[in-house]
């Protein structure tokens, strides 16, 4: 783990950003694997490259990829196709082999581990933490996972074994075992004095934790605190009682809320005695926050989870199969609404031409409402007995956006058909459906979520699907009743 | 500001979960508002109620919303319809308003701040930092503007504009002018007694930023290292010399991806010159992240900015109206291909109710397609040479799928209508039109941003507009081409 991010090379590149320079950086990468693709054969068994030219390139980029940060590293990874991916990963350094697994996104984790024998992974997490290792631990490989446990001491293998029994969706998960605790019957000037003797002192230590002889949680010792506080001072008298804390069975969705709400870096992991087993960092929840927005946009969109850029087109294909499926079935249930009514079209084809706006605006109404309520309900803002009420402002804007856009397609369409009759059926098919993708916008998240379920998970897709059907049953019925 | 975040109360309620007591005490708001909206207008006038049991309701809610954290208050606000939302906020500590207005969305900020007037406003604004009054001044009235700079020395009204000067899509615009700079030439322990100078350090001080005698940036020192270095080191053996920083003008969305890929709590903002002018924190690259998956999420659906759960219903009309009339445009095209073939469909009206479910499939894909090559982009894994690849691929994917699914669909149409043809023209229309989808899916986002414009904007609306229209004169005019 690095002590401080440092990027190479700042001094010599004037005022630069470094955004900008690591961009840069990216496409000198992908520019010369392209370069060195067709070698890749010869470089992934490690025989030298006969062409000078192309030697000098794969040096290039060896040195470019040994100055670049592990989390970037990762980045350029994620960006490459399969065959690139691989001459990127053999040219990293081994000793940034762990980092850079542990901030990929996981499909292209798998990936990447396939391409690794057990030594080439054993030596990859050997510098890992406890809770690093746990974290990759269901990725790799069983025998690999034994081996590395049987290096480490006894107390770090307990804390592999407890992180990994967590869910991933829970605190214990990402917990962090390595922090700072002391007594609070101490003074300040003592602590000072133990946290020298530290060779180093953990990532984003922000506070100390203040515990009692049982290890009971007892407050937190803000840095900023102890740094200004007079140095004879008790650090029972200048920490921090009212501590946010959070239990390893906690939701980590929950927590990255509190972590955003409370501006906080790091907090405690107590057990249901109070004591002391761990601590989460801000950094983690950073990623919590990017991926549960990520899962809410994909889901929405039908996609089963986060999928590799390059992933195989097989793949790909059923990380997006299941959603298909549904549509297919969805759609296959409003072409037979609309079958039913054959005979009207036939009398009418008009109506096969309006019938997919009535749907159309439907699905993109219902589309608004329920982003807005998964929204909401991601950040805590949405309660049972707020429900209700949402639902009767989102009918309200629903009628209203009815009435004037049911209005001028009214219009248009008696224009077009020369009959106020198609028309006045389209201002009432209009405002019915827009009343119908309301209300089910609203009633899906809300309904998914009381079962359970993601309520973000293909809403879209099933939002489409009430809109679809419902709007040709309610245009096609309203003309078979009113205008044959 | 508050020193570190301290809800209430915690030492009484066991283990009990922050997040789930916090939850409990939105609940509990939730409640007592409904019971004291009836006396909405003697609340707000200060008229004292004359319903014992009413009075004790409004001062348990008084006592409950002054344990609340200024950013839980701000929670409950947001989901608030706008009586209750107002009950509350006369009810929350004046000293806090300054900090409620700074954590709650743009949307309700703006309810908020009307209802106040000047003195309330120029006191609520009182206790806030030069960053944080910078980033309420676009929504405050002029005069209170004005006159909050009165109270101001010379230095903190240039920060001020100087802040004001930024977008908001700038690190300018969020940077914080509160930091700890040192010289490298002084002893460890020199800068220990330094600090303990200071009453209290800035919030989330993890670093202390080095300078020249002309405030350029040097490095940093980070507490972490400073609290373990010997005491008679000099600062610049022990400093980081490689440090991320930013300049005002960068893109805040960019300074947030590199604060979550190097792990950072702050970074030094610097001018052309190097010279250290500010800093930003990991609080606000949260906030910026969130906010900007939002606003993907938002736009991809047609919302154009996020809406105030509880907005009047007027506002919500007109924040959705934009797209739903591009909608409406692109509907109306759609219905224009097919009133062109009307002649086919009242020959073969089967053609009618078949045609959606090619449409249908055509933007369910698209929608997938679009939305990883927006989250790709959002995390800057897409460059220019990758998205001819990734067409590629994204056509192999819309080949398989339209394969396996137009057959499924052309078997079925072929059993319902015992049409072979139509089978086949099913399955030809079902292929043609995913490789649409996946053609524009990649190239709408693409262009987009090559012309510098928000890849995530209403893309779900412009997808949906090509596979409708596409579809229908694809399904169509192969089957009039073909079966009639």
């Amino acid at each position: 783990m690095s002590i401080e991010p440092t990027p190479p090379n700042l001094e010599n590149d004037g005022i630069e950003n470094d955004v900008e320079r690591v961009s840069a950086d990216f496409d000198r990468v992908h520019s010369l694997c392209e370069i060195l693709e067709p070698a890749f054969e010869q470089i992934e068994n490690g025989t030298p490259l006969e062409d000078a030219p192309l030697r000098d390139k794969l040096t290039e980029l060896t040195v470019l990829l040994s100055e670049l940060h592990p989390a970037d590293v990762a980045a350029v990874l994620e960006s490459l196709p399969p065959r690139e991916r691989n001459i990127v990963w053999i040219l990293v350094k081994p000793e940034d082999d762990g980092e850079v697994l542990l901030e990929v996104s996981d499909a292209v984790r798998e990936t990447l581990i396939e391409s690794m024998d057990k030594d080439e992974l054993l030596a990859a997490v050997d510098d890992l933490d406890a809770d690093e290792l746990a974290e990759l631990a269901d990725d790799l490989p069983h025998q690999v996972v034994y081996e590395a446990l049987q290096t480490r001491d006894e107390e770090e293998r307990a804390q592999v074994k407890a992180a990994m029994s967590y869910e991933d969706n829970q605190v214990g998960a990402i917990m962090d075992f390595e922090l700072v605790s002391i007594r609070a019957d101490v003074a300040c000037e003592v602590v000072l004095r133990y946290l020298r003797r530290f060779e180093r002192l953990p990532d984003h230590t922000d506070k100390i934790f203040v515990v009692d002889e049982n290890d009971v949680l007892q407050g937190v010792l803000p840095i900023r605190k102890l740094l200004v506080a007079d140095p004879e001072d008790l650090v029972e008298n200048v920490m921090a009682k009212d501590v946010v804390r959070f239990r390893a069975e906690d939701d980590v969705e929950e927590a990255a809320q509190a972590f955003e709400r409370y501006d906080l870096v790091t907090a405690p992991v107590v057990d249901d005695g109070k004591r002391l087993i761990g601590r989460i960092t801000v950094d983690e929840m950073v990623d919590v926050i990017r991926e549960e927005s990520e899962a809410d946009m994909l889901n929405m969109a039908g996609l089963q989870e986060e999928e590799d850029l390059f992933a195989p087109v097989w793949d790909s294909v059923k990380n997006r199969w299941t959603w298909l499926a549904v549509n297919l079935c969805t759609a296959f249930v409003a072409s037979r609404v609309i079958g039913a009514f054959e005979g009207s079209i036939e009398k009418i084809v008009a109506l096969a031409a309006l019938m997919p706006i009535v749907a159309g605006i439907g699905g993109n109404s219902g589309n608004q409402t329920i982003t807005m309520i998964v929204r909401a309900m991601a950040m805590g803002q949405l309660t049972d007995t707020q429900a209700g009420r949402l639902l009767k402002k989102e009918v309200g804007v629903a009628l209203a956006n009815g009435i004037i856009w049911g209005t001028v397609m009214g219009a248009v369409s008696w224009l077009l058909y020369g009959s106020l009759g198609i028309g006045l059926v389209m201002i009432a098919a209009m405002t019915l459906n827009l009343l119908l993708a309301a209300t089910v916008g609203v009633l899906i998240p809300v309904i998914m979520e009381k079962f359970g379920r993601d309520p973000a998970l293909g809403s879209s897709v099933l939002i489409t699907a009430v809109t679809d059907s419902g709007g040709f049953l309610i245009f096609l019925g309203l003309a078979t009743l009113f205008l044959l």
